[in-house]
């Protein structure tokens, strides 16, 4: 079990490929892109500002609790803080698991966690 | 909307960094790697036999429908045939969605049904 995270500044560089943990079975990437529109108006990018030493251990404890309650390999966590384009990454989680079902469980869970419990707050600009 | 399908003979190439479509919010890539053992056997690799027409048929009837029901934006389906060692990649999925629930319900829909109703069959080596 290993887990990685890291508060990026800018947008998040592209994916670059992996060798996967010998054992795992699924190997799961999730790109969260910045849409050019928020509330419905267009904007040029989301700026966002993170209360680091809080956000880092959040996203720390997030990540330990799910690697354990789905027995992951591996969980690679990466946010961007500052300014990030619209069509650009500002978040990645890359999830490895024996099987495909406690991959995406652990993906879709710390999602909605992150969104709640992590001080990152993003503002249109 | 557009999606794309292929069985490729052999192990899948690494992943290549691809541009989001524009107005994407999820990019979710999903690599199927082929594990050490099976039904607590060591193997050597898997191989996928498949009957051609009509996977390529259902991969694209099943893709289709996914991409309606969770208005999608892109789909991508990648399968071996032939022989994939283990630790190589025999399936990947890279789905783009407007936000991650329906990109993550599509993943794991699709999956599901690669599953029961596609004439794809695997045999340990």
């Amino acid at each position: 079990m290993s887990i990685k995270i890291r508060l990026t500044q800018g947008p998040l560089p592209p994916l670059t490929p992996s060798i996967s943990t010998p054992g795992s079975g699924a190997w799961i990437a999730f790109d969260g892109i910045v849409r050019p529109t928020e509330d419905g108006e267009d904007i040029n990018g989301l700026y966002y500002e993170a209360y680091r030493p809080m956000a880092e251990q959040q996203l720390e404890s997030i990540g330990k609790e799910l690697l354990e309650k789905h027995a992951l390999i591996s969980m690679d966590i990466e946010h961007s803080v500052g300014l990030v384009p619209i069509y650009a990454c500002s978040f990645r989680l890359i999830i490895e698991s024996a099987h495909r079902k406690e991959g995406l469980a652990a993906m879709d869970g710390f999602i909605d966690r992150l969104k709640q419990d992590v001080p990152i707050w993003k503002s249109a600009k």
